[in-house]
């Protein structure tokens, strides 16, 4: 029985909670938080402690599971974190992986413990996708589709925007350009080619719909470099219609044998709730982490250094036998 | 460098051959064959040697890729040659799986070998594929759809009806329970529900047409629980459309979280060569078998037991630079 805790109450600590009631191997000893303990009730029921309850927790807690953002929370906390205990984060600013990684693996080694960082769909079970096609076919082109799926950054882009009450974006992938690539034509896309973007907008009083549309359609990065379709709806409209975090999305190889022959490799995934997938994926990491703690393997690791069986609750007996 | 060889020079040898080529870390050292060397001449003009030959090569090969059928050479082949090599196969007979490893792990560790048995894309991708989705997902269900593809199997049993001459067998999946557990429904599919099977047939002369499409269709096990389709075409026409040996397939798993929130995880595979694809697949696992015994890590592992960065030939810190 592995014993897990989480580190940070938001929709992805609500996530890893409900995930680990799905693991019999699993149990969760608490929610730790830098809120006032006594605001919060877990839908589990287990009980939530100071971050200063920690150290208490020591040996109780065979992983942490830190649920914190990755723009200021875990580049401070999963090396802080990783000195006192296994832990797993989720860290997704993709250009800051070998920085956050150095940091991590230090803490982890120098006090005997295992980390994982980095667990989650993407990055996560996107790259793994990415990295077996590429190294089963070494002659190809990557894609990576995102969606159909709410994009937090997005919306939150649309909400700075004067008049703007609330939003909701979706990103959609373009259905032809996904076509393209499974078919095997090896294109080339644009950025507009392959994703759209539709935005649900609810205004303040008195704002100019059509002021706030362009400066949507117009916005650099964001949107500019889109076709992005945006829709004014009511604040009962949003609440009723766009209250849910679905994601997913496409990766797809297009790769050549020797021989001239094609091959396409797709991996997708289709998620009614973006956090509780997410959640489910890092308690299977956390597994990961625990064997390889058990094994004396400390330091650093990601997704692509666990063995698919380190994930299972399963034997290898068992896997070989029924799961081969 | 790792120096490869191939024991068995039939459609999946020249497969790996094809897949060595493309893959800069590795080069073939020879083909080994039961045949007389002199019958063969290789795609890519590496030298052929008959099988006594191999004792000379204890040395100068790193791993032994072993091209044989499952039926009835690779449980003799893969434990005796894990004996003296490190070695890879593809043994598909899943019901012997946990036999087929006792006995080639009982031979790779008395002597300090590596040797991973069942590699390919199902066993292999695809039983990534449904592994990985089951840790994430513990609640669920799982689908396999294999096709549109040639079926050996059931071309060979074709052929075996009086009056054929020749035969391919397509199986393809029925693209209504494709799209059913695409969307999340999680049905319940009987045998004729998933694939259907199309069979282009060409006859000795005089034999009855009637007749033939009636063996087919009724055959026990094989064709009785499909619907199939029966195609009477030209010894000509068979060579002319009919000379690859396309597959691939679906994996997917329909799976809750404990909210009650669906999500779907698919991994499809569209494959212009059966054959050479299996060899890319092999040629990657050959990598994790040649890092795993330069570790000194030896016995009989599966393609659950390699980590993903195991099959690249990428330093892991260009693996999380980019492609985390």
């Amino acid at each position: 029985m592995m014993k897990l805790a989480i580190f940070g109450y938001g929709n992805l600590g609500r996530g890893v909670e409900a995930a680990i009631s799905q693991n019999k191997d699993a149990e969760l000893v608490g929610v730790f938080t830098r809120r006032d303990p006594a605001s919060i009730k877990t839908a589990s029921g287990c009980p939530v402690y100071r971050e200063s309850d920690l150290a208490a927790f020591k040996e109780k807690i065979d992983v942490l599971i830190l649920c914190g953002g990755s723009a200021t929370d875990l580049p401070e906390q999963t090396p802080r974190f990783a000195k006192e205990f296994c832990v797993v984060d989720s860290f997704d600013t993709h250009a800051k992986i070998p920085e956050h990684f150095a940091a991590v693996d230090a803490s982890a080694k120098a006090t005997s413990h295992t980390a994982l960082i980095s667990g989650g769909w993407d990055p996560g079970l996107f790259s793994l996708a990415r990295l077996y096609a590429q190294s089963v076919l070494p002659d190809g082109k990557d894609y990576t589709f995102w969606g159909k799926g709410v994009s937090q950054g997005h919306s939150d882009a649309i909400r700075r925007i004067e008049g703007v009450l609330d939003a909701r974006q979706y990103t959609i992938p373009v259905e032809e350009a996904l076509e393209a690539v499974r078919s095997g034509k090896c294109p080339e896309l644009s950025t507009r080619e392959k994703h759209r973007r539709e935005c649900f907008v609810v205004l303040k009083e008195g704002a100019d719909p059509a002021k706030v549309e362009q400066a949507i359609v117009n916005m650099p990065a964001y949107f500019a470099d889109y076709d992005t379709t945006v829709h004014f709806i009511s604040l009962e409209e949003l609440k009723r219609d766009h209250a849910g975090l679905p994601h997913g999305g496409f990766v797809l190889r297009n790769g050549k044998t020797a021989g001239g022959e094609k091959h396409t490799i797709e991996f997708r995934l289709s998620l009614d709730s973006n956090p509780a997938f997410t959640g489910s994926v890092l308690v299977a990491l956390a597994r990961g982490v625990y064997k390889h703690f058990a094994k004396g393997d400390y330091g650093c690791k990601t997704i692509f250094d666990l063995s698919p069986a380190d994930l299972s609750p399963l034997s290898p007996e068992e896997l070989r036998a029924h799961y081969l």
